[in-house]
């Protein structure tokens, strides 16, 4: 007998050589149905494969990433055997599985396969599934298994049969097929329900560019072709939302070559909407008792020697700019901290003008390799919507309690309904490991905790990810397409102050030391945008949107109208234009649609007549015939009912 | 007889050996008695030398720029033997004029002076000046001038001659009074009817460390004594409203040596001030058709190849930003102009879109010597309130009265009334220094030179002043003490769309070059809020100062009504405080005056009782008790009074 200890750490009694699967049923059929992958002792193994000792076993599910991850590592088998039947003497070489599906590098040698040849290699994969064959692992020597490769010509599979020791080698087999493999697959073929190939790439052997150029075949699968319709949807849909996309269509911002990757001009219409952005939390800060600072986005090297970042200044960053002087430098900043510790320090400060609480839209910079660029995502120079307070101890959780209403405030506005909380909070059990006082900590993660539970937020605690310097509150947040961003961060930083000798005199006249939170709502205004777009498709909440509303005069004849119109809604504060051009007003809806303005209001004989304008809503609704003043009401009451005031 | 040519073109004819002020004598007898100084061929002379030759003849007064260079350079003289005479011994060297007044380096040997000594100095030269010595100029030969000074065991005047050629040689002798001088006086002592010693200083000998340290005597002299007076009433003026005095009191800025020395950090009551001024312009420019864009604070050498800047960057600037690739390279951005120029770029434009007016508050980096930095106007780091107008030829006329039109508002709302236009225009002997065809030029100087004309602007002519890219108007402002600030300038430029191969698609299908106006109303925003500081003496426009209000209670009963009220004020959207100490309502005013606070509103027994306000001006006139209501009325009366719209 062996003892097998499960996640939930019940241990039960098996006979020696029982297999995951059959643990799985001894706790419920069920389960038993959908375990496809297990890890034994840490180490992954087949559904199927015998265990002989005491130990843990996970079973994992399709819902797990480990599931997944099994499943689409046999679906690589499966392709392969569908290229290999289909496309003889092709020479395989590996197939792993990825975070969204599978590749396999493949030398086709003479043939080459495009999109058209698709459908016939799904076809083929998924007719192999259905004969529901088991995937079964057999070790093979060495000598074996290079003559098995040698007799297929395939010097791919000997090169890494090679490198690999007697002894540890296997194959896997599942009908015809046989490949070199380390295991982990599910039980059978039957299970992939759906498979496709997403795309081909070129890959060079070992990813060695002086070597052969394979083709990497791209793939995906899942148990339910209903799944992989949902998933080609979804792709398709952020692919319309792609915000580099969007933001090039609504003309809000463009990259040059010139001025340097990962370094946005913001254009015009995308710095007034970033603008608003800003004013809208500008706002919201100021009655939060917030003082906004303005900084330089340099520092001398001393800042940053004082403020530990120097150290961290490494090869992979943007180098220090030297001057005339020698020996003088100065960096990019990279945060705005050490210059908000700096203007803290600018005058002695007594208890009772805390907390202080500075806030910068401070533009940062920091290099990125170009390959991980990404739209404006991941860029070199960005605009932190930052601020740090500087509070007593005991004022830590009455300003936790004031940047949670804030990040509320900011996520409610901005339609994101759906997110989680996540307290990172010190490993009790290593204190050498954090800056600050035991005392403090208590404090400050009490503050964190019951302002988390007093908000009411949904929240996850995890013990041991704090930072060196404090604990935190992250707002993790799902856009429209089920996404998870993190946005929001809430901060307290014990080290700093530290760094920086930041003190305050107290009521008993003695200098103490003020707690530091660094927090920002957005995050970045750049990566914020991005989310939004991708969040909203472009189609922004009315209060912030580029243009609310466009104006279509029928004919030439009413563009003085529509002019007078414009001036009307200008005067109510609508932001609009007018599509002057001498189009038909059915191509001027559809552009007006695809820029994905709000309103568009048709002016033609009867409005003017009227003094009134046709409303179209952005979607197709008609709202009849308003009056500007009605129309201005209505734009109003739409605003105000997502725009609440803090 | 010679020929004499004064400055007006006249030629007079005289017997050879005349002198300047007898030349001044023969024009008119009121020029005699103000001639102080004279230069002769473009050589400055004693207005007593004899001219033996045909030449040119500019005869200066007090009022000239030369004229007093002379006076104080004679003064020094004066000086210097007061100085002799008191401490019998020390060592003369060099005695020039400098731009307010002179100076004089002497080794005291023995003796030290300080403030307590300066009256003796200066009644001793006044009693000088009193005698009505003429100052005789001589020539003397090497080998006597050396043994002049020999003699008086004077190595430092023994050095100067050793470096002079036998022959050029002068003395000037006045009174009992002798030095080694190359010449430049006023005819007589008497001339001096007031003299003041500033202060003194330490200073090397050739200003080389390594060598003896002297005494560097500075003083100022002036023909009347009003006139001195009137120049210490300035100073003293100047010295109170010295813009970093006040920047620290009213705690606008700050200035850290960690971040770096010339890189402000904008202190919230600061920051919010330059956020109104920003707005102010934002607004005006909104309504003037320009758009914002936001661009990086750094940008790739190609940028900088492109605009041609790159080649300008010496060993003076700040140094290149290396970054892990090989062979790249940033630049902190130095103007915006670049980035605004590949915005332009970002997408192909018709002739029916122009003109883009594109605008940044744009921060800019310069390395400026450590010596030269000065607080908020000469700083390494400066926010333009820049914008870049591009244009087809045939609208520079419009777009140059548009920003005349720009400037005069942003002038006239901050209350600088004094000013002038300089135009710079092109050296039409020179072409080949000028870019772009002379028919544009003369189509851009003659859009300048109208839209003057039209807007009705005081201007002057500068021709062979504009910059090699186009001619320009910069606005001259003189502030409250008449001092000289540029601000304001409008520049044509036809080198940038150019180098940046900028093109819009014309009615004619063809692809032309469009012109680009460079232009910033307060310049930048350090150097303008320095300014404003300094015209203002602090108190801002009440629409721009930072606390409009506050409120002094009588006493701690009526803190709760104080707090009552600023919230009504708050809601009239007036910025005010409560001042909650604990001091007499006495103290509470003057240091509210101190603050520069415009409104003092003191709340007692009967305010509260009447819920009313008694409100007191900044300096002192009494407005009565008033209603907030009433209150809120007045502020916003004086408010659009000088506050505009566009």
């Amino acid at each position: 007998m062996i003892k097998i200890t499960l996640p939930d750490g019940t241990v039960k009694e098996y006979k020696k050589g029982i297999t995951p699967i059959d643990v799985a049923k001894s706790i419920s059929e069920g389960l038993a149905r959908n375990v496809i992958s297990a890890k034994f002792n840490d180490t992954v193994v087949e559904t199927v494969s015998s265990l002989n000792e005491d130990g843990k076993l996970v079973l994992y599910t399709w819902s797990n990433t480990e599931g997944k991850k099994a499943f689409w590592h046999s679906s690589s088998h499966i392709i392969a055997q569908a290229l290999e039947e289909l496309y003889p003497g092709i020479k395989l070489t590996i197939g792993p599985a990825i975070e969204n599906g599978f590749y396999y590098d493949v030398d086709f040698g003479e043939h080459a396969i495009s999109e058209k040849d698709f459908p016939a290699i799904e076809k083929k994969a998924l007719e192999i599934a259905r004969g529901k064959h088991n995937f079964k692992m057999r070790s093979v020597s060495k000598k074996d298994a290079l003559k098995f490769y040698k007799e297929q010509h395939n010097e791919y599979k000997v090169e890494l049969i090679e490198n690999l020791d007697d002894g540890t080698i296997t194959f896997c087999d599942h009908d015809t097929f046989t490949d070199l493999c380390r295991g982990g697959h599910i039980p059978n073929t039957g299970i992939v329900k759906a498979i496709k190939i997403m795309n081909v790439a070129g890959a060079y052997w070992r990813g060695d560019e002086n070597k052969t150029q394979l083709t990497r075949v791209y793939g995906i699968s899942f148990p339910k072709q209903k799944e992989l319709t949902e998933y080609l949807e979804l792709l398709e849909e952020a692919r319309k939302r792609d915000h580099r996309k969007l933001g090039k269509e609504l003309e809000l911002f463009t990259f040059s070559q010139k001025v340097g990757q990962g370094l946005p001009l913001w254009l015009p219409k995308g710095a007034a909407l970033r603008e608003r952005l800003e004013n809208f939390l500008k706002n919201a800060q100021k009655k939060a008792g917030y003082e906004m600072v303005i900084t330089p986005h340099i520092g001398q090297k001393e800042l940053y020697v004082t403020s530990g970042h120097y150290d961290k200044y490494g090869e992979d960053s943007f180098q220090p700019i030297h001057t005339p002087k020698e020996d003088e430098e100065f960096l990019l900043k990279p945060m705005n901290c050490p210059h908000h510790c700096e203007i803290f320090n600018s005058r002695p400060l007594s208890y009772r003008e805390l907390p202080k609480r500075f806030a910068e839209f401070g533009t940062v910079y920091r290099y990125e390799q170009s390959g991980e660029l990404h739209g404006l995502t991941r860029v070199r120079g960005f605009t932190q919507d930052d601020a740090h307070i500087f509070c007593t101890p005991d004022q830590l959780h009455q300003e936790f309690i004031n940047v949670i209403d804030l990040s509320l405030y900011v996520l409610g506005s901005l339609g994101f309904e759906n997110f989680v909380a996540q307290v990172s909070l010190r490993d009790p059990e290593k204190p050498e490991k954090y800056i600050g006082s035991i005392e403090n900590w208590e404090k400050a993660e009490k503050a964190i905790l019951n302002a988390a539970e007093e908000r009411n937020l949904n929240f996850v605690v995890e013990k041991g990810e704090a930072a060196f310097y404090g604990p935190k509150l992250d707002f993790m947040v799902k856009d429209a397409l089920g996404r998870n961003w993190q946005l929001g961060t809430i901060q307290v930083d014990y080290n700093l102050p530290e760094r920086f000798d930041l003190t305050y005199k107290g009521s008993d006249n003695e200098e103490h030391r003020p707690v530091m939170i660094h927090r920002a709502p957005f995050g970045s205004m750049e990566r914020f945008v991005a989310l939004l777009l991708e969040h909203t498709g472009g189609n922004f909440p009315l209060w912030l949107t580029p243009d609310q509303a466009i104006l279509l005069p029928v004919s030439e004849k009413h563009e003085k109208y529509a002019e007078k119109v414009l001036n009307s809604l200008e005067n109510h504060e609508i932001r609009a234009l007018v599509d002057v051009r001498n189009e038909t007003v059915g191509k001027k809806i559809r552009e007006a649609e695809m820029n994905k303005i709000p309103f568009m209001l048709i002016v033609g004989e009867n409005e003017e007549a009227q003094n009134t304008i046709s409303v179209r809503k952005h979607g197709g609704e008609d709202l009849g015939t308003l009056s500007v003043k009605e129309f201005a009401n209505l734009v109003e009451k739409e605003i105000s009912s997502t725009l609440k005031s803090f």
